[in-house]
C-alpha cells in the first residue's frame, strides 16, 4: 500500500507553525508497513487542492490528510474531495446538532459557515472529533482512498489511531504490533546507548527511540503474519529493553506519567498535598490532570514568595533567611509542613532558581525537591539547563518520577 | 515571483526529524513578499526528485531545496539537478582539496563517495558551506531558479541568508510588512464573523484569522515598493479591526497573554494571589511562565478539596455545603480570602467541575470565576464543552483574559 500526506493551511505556507502532523503521520504509516514517497503541503485554495488530489492519486492509493476542516470560508478541504470524487455535499443534522449546541452552552450563536462542519461528501463516512467540533471524514472508492482530519495535532492524533487505522488495517498483508516503554529520568541519547547492540541487531522487531518532553519513549515494533507470530518477537526484546533499563521504564503505552502516578495513589491508597515555588502550580496542575484525582491530591500551595512561604506553612523566617529558599532546610520545611497541615499521607515540596536572574550565588537550574512520608524527609537535589519554562517543566516532572519511584518501592 | 519549498530526504518520509526547514523557508519567503503555494517532500530516490522538479516548475520561478547534498550515495539533488536541466557533472578541484583537508585533519580518509560533494552541475554557482563539508548550489537557466542547500538547519540557514537572499532580491519589486493582534474571549468564527466584509474586500492588504490555543491572532499584511507605502496601507485596517473586534483584542505582535497581564501589573503596581480549585495550579503556573512575576504575584492557593477550602482560606463548611463548591457564594469567598489572607490588592478565584464527572446536578464545564478589588467582589460564570484538560486550560484561559481587562480598566 503506498500512501501520501498532504497537509492543508495555508499557515503552513506563511510558516507561522511547524509541520508536525506530517512527521507524526508519516512515523505511524512506515510503522503500520505503509509506503510514504511524498508529503506535500498546499494552502486553502480549492483550485490548488484539487491539483494536488489529482497528482496523490497518481502516484499512491490513500491520501492521509490533516486540515482545512474547520468552519471557516477557506476550510475547504472536504468541498474539494467532494468534487475530486464527483460527489454532492450532505448536510448531517445529527452531526450540526451537538455542534450548535456547543455554541449555545457559550452563550454564542453560531455563525452560518459553522454549519459546514456538518457537510460531508456523499457517500462518505463520518469520523467522529471527540476533542474538538469538527469531525473528519473518510472516502473509499474504486480502490483510492482519503482520509480527511482536522488540523490540532490534538484533534488528529486519536482521529488518527482511533479511526483511520482500523479502516487501513485490512488493506494490508502484514500484521504489525508495537508496545511502546515509558522512560522518565534519562536522556535519548542514553537510552540509545544502552539499547544500541539490540537496536543495530534488529531486523524484527525493529527498535526505535524517541524524546518527548521530559521523558524518552521506546517503541518496539514487530511485524508477521498473525497478530500471535508478530506478538511472540515482540516479547523478548521487551524483556531485553526492561534488563537494560531497568526502573527508568515507569510504565508503558499511553499511561502518562501522573496517570501512573494516579494509578499507584490507588494502589497504596495514600493521598498528597504539594508546596512548590518555582514550577508555580505546574507539578499540581499535572496531577489534576488525571480526572478522579481528588479522592488522594487534598491540596497544592504556591508559597511564591518568601513571605508565603511563613504565611502558608508556617517556615520560621530566620530559617528562611539563613539557608535560603532554594535549600535543603527550606524544602524539607515545605514538604514536612504541606504534609501535617493538610493531613496527607505524603508531602511534596519543590523550590529552586528558574531564572533568567535569581540568586547570584547559586546557579539557575539549581532545583531541591522534598518528600516526606510516615512522618520522615528525604530530599533530593538536581541542577537543570535551558531556559526558564524548560527548567520549571523538568522540575515538575523529575519530581513527579521520585514520587513514583518511592510510592512503587511501597507496594513492592 | 513564485517559489516551491521542497525537503529531500527518506529521514523525513519516516518521520525520524520534524521539518522546520519549510518553516523557515517558508516564513522568510512570506517576508520577501515570495508567494509559497506549495511545499513537498520527496525522497532519496532520482526517479520521485525528478518528477517533483518537473511538477514544481509548472507553477512556479524557483524551487528552494534543502537536503540530499551531502557525500553518501542516495544524495542525489544535484546529480537530478544536471539531468533536469541537460547538464554534465563537474568537479571542482578548489571545492574538492579544502574537503579532503577537512577528513585528513580529523584523521579519516575520505571515502570515494565523499568527491560527490565537489561535483556540480555545468554552469551553476558555487554556494560556499561555512558550516559544513558540503556547499550548495544556484542555477538560473531561462527563467526557472534553483537553489540547493544542505539539510542540517545550521548549514542551511546561513547559506539561505547570506547566498540565497541576494540572488533572489533583484527579482522582487515589491516590500511586505505584517502585524499580528492578539485576541482572547472570542472564537475564530466570531472573529471572522465580525471582519468578514473587511476580509472580503482586501486584496492589499491582506487579512488572516488563525486559531491558537485558547485565542484567536489576526494578521495583516501590506504589500508597497516601499516600506512607508506598505506601513501606510497597513494602519487603516489595523484601526478598522480594532473598531470591529474592541477590546477583544489584547495586544499585538509576540507578547502572550501573561507577559501582556505582567505589563499592566506592573503599569499599574498592583500585586496578586490566586485561589484555583479545578485548575489546579494552571493558572498559577501560567503566571509563573514571566520572568520578574515574583513582585506581582504573591502567592498561590490549590483547595483542590471542599476540606482544603476551609483549612486554606477559612470558608465556612456550610457556606460550600449549602451552595456547593461550584457556586457564586464559594468564588466569591475565595477571591476574597485569598486576597486579604496574602495582603494582596487582587484576589482571583476560579473553581468548576471539569468532569468527566462531577456533580450531576451541574454541567460539566461549568466555571465560576471571582475577582476581588479595593475590597469588593465581582463574579462571573461561564460554560466551556470539551474534555477535562481543555476546560480546565480554557478557565485559566479565560480568567486572565477578564484580570487583564480589569486591570486595564484600572489605568485608563
Amino acid at each position: 500500500m503506498r500512501a501520501e500526506i498532504l497537509s492543508i493551511g495555508t499557515e503552513l505556507l506563511l510558516g507561522d507553525i511547524v509541520n508536525t502532523n506530517a512527521q507524526y503521520l508519516s512515523k505511524r504509516l512506515a510503522e503500520l508497513g505503509v509506503n510514504v514517497y511524498f508529503q506535500a503541503v498546499v494552502g486553502d485554495n480549492p483550485t490548488r487542492i484539487l491539483e494536488a488530489y489529482e497528482q496523490a492519486y497518481q502516484r499512491a492509493d490513500l491520501i492521509v490528510i490533516s486540515g482545512g476542516l474547520g468552519p471557516t470560508e477557506d476550510d475547504l478541504t472536504k468541498e474539494t474531495a467532494g468534487a475530486y470524487f464527483g460527489k454532492g455535499m450532505v448536510f448531517h443534522l445529527d452531526i450540526w446538532e451537538p455542534i450548535a449546541q456547543y455554541y449555545k452552552i457559550r452563550g454564542s450563536k453560531p455563525v452560518e459557515s459553522a454549519k459546514k462542519q456538518a457537510l460531508f461528501p456523499e457517500g462518505s463516512e463520518i469520523l467522529p472529533n471527540p476533542a474538538g467540533t469538527a469531525p473528519g471524514c473518510w472516502i473509499n472508492e474504486d480502490g483510492r482512498m482519503m482520509a480527511m482530519m482536522p488540523g490540532p495535532p490534538r484533534e488528529m492524533i486519536p482521529m488518527f489511531e482511533e479511526q483511520v487505522v482500523p479502516r487501513i488495517q485490512p488493506y494490508l498483508d502484514q500484521t504489525f504490533q508495537s508496545r511502546v516503554l515509558r522512560i522518565c529520568g534519562s536522556g535519548e541519547s542514553n537510552v540509545e546507548d544502552a539499547l544500541r547492540d539490540i537496536i543495530r541487531k534488529q531486523v524484527n522487531p525493529t527498535i526505535a527511540t524517541y524524546a518527548k518532553e521530559g521523558e524518552v519513549h521506546v517503541r518496539v515494533t514487530a511485524r508477521g503474519s498473525t497478530q500471535e507470530e508478530a506478538e511472540g518477537l515482540l516479547q523478548p526484546v521487551i524483556e531485553a529493553c526492561h534488563q537494560r533499563l531497568g526502573d527508568l521504564i515507569y510504565g508503558e503505552g499511553l499511561k502518562s506519567l501522573e496517570e501512573t502516578v494516579f494509578y499507584y495513589l490507588n494502589k497504596c491508597n495514600k493521598t498528597i498535598a504539594v508546596a512548590e515555588s518555582l514550577t508555580g502550580g505546574m507539578l499540581t496542575a499535572r496531577l489534576v490532570n488525571v480526572p478522579g484525582m481528588s479522592t488522594f491530591l487534598l491540596e497544592g500551595l504556591v508559597p511564591y514568595t518568601n513571605r508565603a512561604k511563613v504565611r502558608q506553612l508556617g517556615i520560621p523566617r530566620e530559617l528562611i533567611e539563613k539557608h535560603g529558599p532554594v535549600s535543603e532546610e527550606t524544602v524539607t520545611q515545605m514538604a514536612s509542613a504541606v504534609a501535617s497541615l493538610s493531613g496527607a499521607d505524603i508531602g511534596i515540596g519543590v523550590t529552586g532558581w528558574a531564572g533568567p536572574s535569581d540568586d547570584p550565588e547559586q546557579p539557575v537550574g539549581l532545583i531541591w525537591m522534598g518528600l516526606t512520608m510516615n512522618g520522615s524527609t528525604k530530599t533530593r537535589k538536581i541542577i537543570f539547563s535551558g531556559d526558564r519554562n524548560r527548567i520549571r517543566f523538568f522540575a515538575a516532572n523529575m519530581t513527579l518520577c521520585w514520587l513514583l519511584k518511592t510510592i512503587k518501592e511501597q507496594i513492592e
